[in-house]
């Protein structure tokens, strides 16, 4: 594993992956093959990680009690957001689908364990959100690695964090990062959802970039 | 871009990528070709973002002094995590290289801008750390497409945020998320420094993972 960089065909494809990564909401409902979401979290456990802390934890919830409750959660949040929206910008709002909670097959709620030994609080102490961070880089790695294979992510963040939380019996010390929906898509799009339904588009990347 | 998913042998090499890509502490001085850091701002900004909102600000810091107050930041910082280890682990933690600060020659501070418009709210109502998050993709892809093509990154997070944010001259509602070195490293490992030098190794993804 010496001798690199890796070669200008890697990395056209690697950008290729990122540029047509998406989020998902529209899944077809076959499952993902037995031991697929082990193998996706072993790839995910090699992201960076303050300290080599490892933070990340990943909830696989089967539970219908538990899909439930998230479910509702992402109702009432939702509603409460199209609620303070007027105009076209609530009617285009309105007709978004930005959850595939009802057809995934595979949904995941991510925490960051802030308690964690691992990495003997290491980088960590002037900067504790370093673990959230950690866990926001596995995810990420699990969602190229997926996307690498044909595999959906979506990422849902319209959520009451502390009814999820709460819903999941996690330790007290967890922070929420996010909920994910998995599974095969039901369509390939090299465009965000976003701009392709009018509500944003991608900005210059020069417009993120200053110079101190 | 249909047809997708991608091949095995592009699959391979990802993996490969993610096992080798190391937080780099050790740099050449020689400076990145002129445009690198733009191109891969770019490739950063194909980040999943929240709302599509690529909330991500890039601050390339070349000011001495600016330099010098982040580098003044991370030693008071160092010495009082050293400070609060004993014995054979407070030796160790000293001896350990923990920022390229010194040697590398482009330094970027990243930003999330909680006060954007762009996204429209979307998907941040109840967890407005979503665009901090969205940082943390465009960072870790920067690191990814860097080093892909044989440029390092490492991670800096021993340093005070409010001492960092304050030398950059930002706006107030920019979240400071890290702090990083860039450029050719001194050298290549595929192990991590830290499990390398003894102070923690990989845990095994199986305990990263749970069932509800």
């Amino acid at each position: 594993m010496t001798g690199r960089p890796f070669g200008e065909a890697f990395r056209a494809e690697l950008r290729e992956l990122l540029a047509w990564r998406r989020d998902v909401r529209h899944f077809r409902p076959d499952p993902l093959p037995d031991g697929t979401l082990e193998r996706l979290v072993g790839i995910a456990s090699l992201a960076p990680s303050v300290g080599l802390s490892q933070p990340w934890r990943f909830v696989v919830v089967n539970d219908p009690a538990a899909r439930g409750t998230v479910r509702a959660s992402f109702t009432a949040c939702n509603a409460d957001a199209l609620g303070r929206l007027a105009g076209d910008r609530a009617a285009l709002y309105a007709r978004l689908k930005l959850a595939g909670l009802d057809e995934a097959p595979c949904h995941v709620a991510v925490f960051a364990d802030r308690g964690t030994a691992q990495g003997h609080g290491l980088g960590r102490l002037t900067m504790p959100a370093a673990l959230d961070y950690s866990a926001v880089m596995a995810v990420h790695t699990l969602w190229l690695a997926a996307r690498s294979e044909g595999i959906g992510l979506g990422w849902v963040s319209i959520l009451d964090p502390g009814v999820v939380t709460a819903a999941l019996d996690v330790p007290a010390d967890w922070v929420f990062i996010g909920y994910f929906c998995m599974g095969y898509p039901a369509a390939e799009d090299s465009v965000p959802t976003l701009q392709r339904e009018g509500w944003e588009s991608r900005a210059d990347p020069a417009s993120c970039l200053f110079f101190r």
